[in-house]
């Protein structure tokens, strides 16, 4: 039995993704990343200095935007107002954290590479659209910095991808929109590597505590989709 | 087999646990709860009024802090530094989101509770020890709401509580302490309600990603020492 | 005679220019505008209220933002900076003052139209563009307000673009692109109206005052530029 | 003839005075001290190196908070407003001076030693507490650096309390607590050191303006406090 | 036996005070005060609404800066800092608490009174300046509302100036000056008004706690010189 | 024929100029300038050594502020609102690329000069007036630079004032006051130098797009006024 979705997609069906490279000319890695209607430009740029607070090695952070325009209401401008919300700041450290686990800071030198995620179009998932998108910047901007010489040994010895997942109306599907984030009784996001490993899980449940056998489930759908995300990667930068 | 833990507890075994009612005297709840050597002030406090941004019913809120002086070395003090972190504002959406799942809004009336939570001394799952201790202090303030005769009927509906769990030199352990914190391979903090239900997951790799059945294994020892604390909260609030 | 510039283009030669409607899909107005190799995301959303200051009759107004990686070097993203820059809070301005001067608000009741102009990839000239991407939003609009019936008349009296012009080695050129702006010895911004009349002129000379003949000079190249910009604006609404 | 005081206290009568040592672990100072019911921490902690803008010897400053749930209504979190009140910052000012009015500051090395006096509960007088409280956790935090051979010589040469004194309902009162402050018409605020000399005095007198004689009468009473209050600092000391 | 003052002052000799009402046009009340070398511009402006945290009643405020160049080094802008100075905020909350001394707010309508003051050219004593100044201002202010005929009775019932005083090479000094105050052992200002009675007395002492017969000299020498200012704004006024 | 102006002013007549130079002593160069009832008090403050960007050279910039009583009805204070306007920021700037392009920056030596223009009583055109005296308090704090034999050439080569010009009820006009200004549908700030060339042309039209034919009388009548200007900075400086 199944419950039907608003866009009509099996309960353990993603949405049509998409990743474009080179999407703009001056990052060393530029991609558009789409999941269904959620769309991304996540840019990788490279500062040949490690960050102030740390003595040796380099880094790899993250920084996340949505652009005002692209919510059914416009957003306020976070630079507008300020500051950075709570809920962009939860997102970006989620981004970067992804992004480290599969890199060996130590053979990086001294640049730092930092990813910009800016959302052009929302429909939910832009967290695990923008994980899923930084990481193939990530590798574009690495493959930068080889060619240049600058690195004795390759630092990334992974590949990461992230989903989301929930119950809507009672039964777990993947890869959430945005018709189906706002009506969920429970969500999670799950990151992972290409070895079916878990980085990050980070299940919320205001409305519905979910009892262990959900959690499994969900954690099952989850493993699927990014099994499929890792493949669509794959494509990308074969391409 | 079990590896040492620096404080030799067993790897099931939480820190001794406290949670002291009435610690000061002028909000409606408060609350000293220890885990072991991390003590946190859990004070809720009662507003006449919703938020501004909601239409009707009441609002449950939480904020955190650290006090400079809780850890070795001193922390810079947010309100000087002129803007709360990105780990306060993760950990204060927390708290706030793991109250709420235990309550009933529609049914607070039109009262706003802040829960405050601040760290005088740190040692280790600040966090989880801050909803534990949280969620006594709203008993108490709902209380004192209910001896005013302002709610018709009981908003709360659940308990809640929370411990971190990890996997410290190989080993699944429970309710790290800061010398486990530093040196731990992943760690997870798990909010759960008194039927063994699941609030929040959220489980972080930087160093090794893990496996699902060491996921299951966190997950397991996460709901026995929730369980304890679940009777720790009700041992105090009968008392 | 003719100076060669960087680009092979003749002194009076626009840039390829593009005008994309409907590039998102949730604002009513969504634009991309190319001038060459610079790309501006313009889109713009309706509050149905007046800004706060304001009694009555509705308000255009813009905000304008760079993504980080949209420049060669990693510019710093404001919202992290916790400000808008002087430079990014004049384009704002300039561009908020150049839609009004077409724009009857008495007619627009009681809407405020944000016009977001977000610079994806930067090659010289972002205000220009923007501006000349921007009216077509707002003309997608205020189309978007006359369909729900909510306008009486149209608000809209004329049409509005932007070019910049400058002196490049000693000659009078148009349209400047980055390797042209950063060399360039004077430039000017000019905003004219589909009647060849100025709506905004900003001529500046760190390097190099310029004479009279030409500020005339080049304001003459400004005024063909938009004359072929105007073109294009129709062709795009026509599309 | 004497005015009856809300808390049933002669004149020239302290509240009860407790200053507990070694409150928290971390920090070198940690002292607890209590005025009556206003209750505030006080931890000093040690840096080894001098504030920036000071080229040799160390530095004694004070930082001074209120926990939100402290008072009878919750007050805002100072971090979460993102900055700290005018009062605050006079209140920390005030601590830090009269700290370094006893402090060679030569002697110091180049330590910065800063004071946190954070308010748990307040019931009036909690700025001259956070002096009294903040002069044991000081000298607690100098024995740890002599402890260390970190200093060739005492860098304490006196001792330093506050006490408040006030005009209550016509008669000048000693020590004033919250019923009190809120309802007087003139206070001020007198640090001394152990020798009987006047450190800071800050009268105020918004409703009604003192005469000399009426000074007068405040300061002998200040004086009376404040040797009971240095008594009871050598006390907790000599614990 | 008395030391010899830079300036060649006696120990009770004020330096020149001038007060000069109408600098300035729009503002109702606006007056240069000059003590010396110190000039400070304060205007008193009015807006036809009490504060927005106070039920009925008007209200007087004061705000306080220095201008950049008023001092020998630069000082820092404090409006492009982003924030006033803890300094800043204490000598306007100072200025405030002075004025509203002499002021019954129930008898000021609705009406809230500003005083700016704006230190033009500082040489020590720029607070007990502006104090002096600022008072003849808001008399200005009011004498306009009584005009227009808006007040029923006179709010004003006392007058109220300023003056500093110190221990300079171990002798009690009137109105230091810049070249005295760096050299000081302590210092107070005292605000007083036409009865002779004390409003606010601030004395410190990071160098040289005094003694209480140096307290009294001092504050001897702080009557005697605002007697003369009392009389140097009262011809102000009637000029 | 010729509209009537409030003041009665002929179309191309400036308002009564005034230049006093050394108005207030400590900084180097210090100018009240005023047009008509405009005050502006501009400073120019020496720091010896660049600003951080720059790796060598001098630097010249400017800061701008208006006194919150300096208008008809108080403006509110930046520093207070913890941030400067759009408007303030884009004055400050024009002021500074103004006062640059009349000096050879490789020839300060590592000095930065600094020019506060703070406005102390507005009536239209102060930014005009700050950017005319701001000149000459430049020359002075060159001078005196050179005095002290630190510059090996002179780093002025040309001379720098603005005026505005606008289209008042239909007719050009020269110097608008603020009651032309707010009634003025377009108007141009226009800076020139000592041989009559731009610096900076600045002109918007929010009401009435302007024709060719109408900016070309307004820099003609500008172009007169500038000449009177710079006519009056060499009477100030002779003095």
């Amino acid at each position: 039995m199944s419950v039907a979705r608003p866009s009509g997609r099996a309960s353990d069906q993603l949405r049509a993704v998409s990743i474009e490279r080179g999407y703009t000319r001056h990052a060393p890695g530029s991609v558009l990343v789409s999941f269904g209607d959620t769309r991304v430009l996540c840019t990788a740029s490279i500062e040949e200095r490690g960050p102030a607070w740390k003595k040796d090695g380099g880094w790899v952070t993250a920084e996340y935007g949505m652009l005002p325009g692209a919510t059914h209401t416009r957003g306020r401008r976070e630079a507008a107002q300020g500051k950075q919300s709570g809920r962009t700041q939860e997102i970006q450290r989620l981004i970067g954290r992804s992004l480290r686990a599969c890199v060996d800071l130590s053979a990086l030198g001294t640049a730092t590479i930092t990813v910009d995620c800016d959302v052009l179009q929302a429909d939910g998932g832009t967290r695990t659209a923008s994980i899923t998108g930084a990481y193939v910047a990530l590798v574009d901007a690495v493959a930068s910095l080889r060619k240049r010489g600058v690195l004795k040994r390759d630092p990334l010895f992974g590949q990461v991808a992230a989903v989301s997942v929930g119950i809507y109306r009672g039964e777990p599907v993947l890869d959430l929109d945005y018709a189906e984030d706002s009506d969920c009784e429970c969500d999670m996001n799950v990151v992972m590597n290409e070895a079916g490993q878990f980085i990050e899980v980070q299940g919320t449940a205001e409305g519905h505590a979910f009892r262990r056998e959900e959690l499994d489930a969900l954690l099952d759908l989850a493993s699927g989709g990014i099994r499929e995300l890792i493949e669509a990667q794959r494509s990308a930068l074969a391409g």
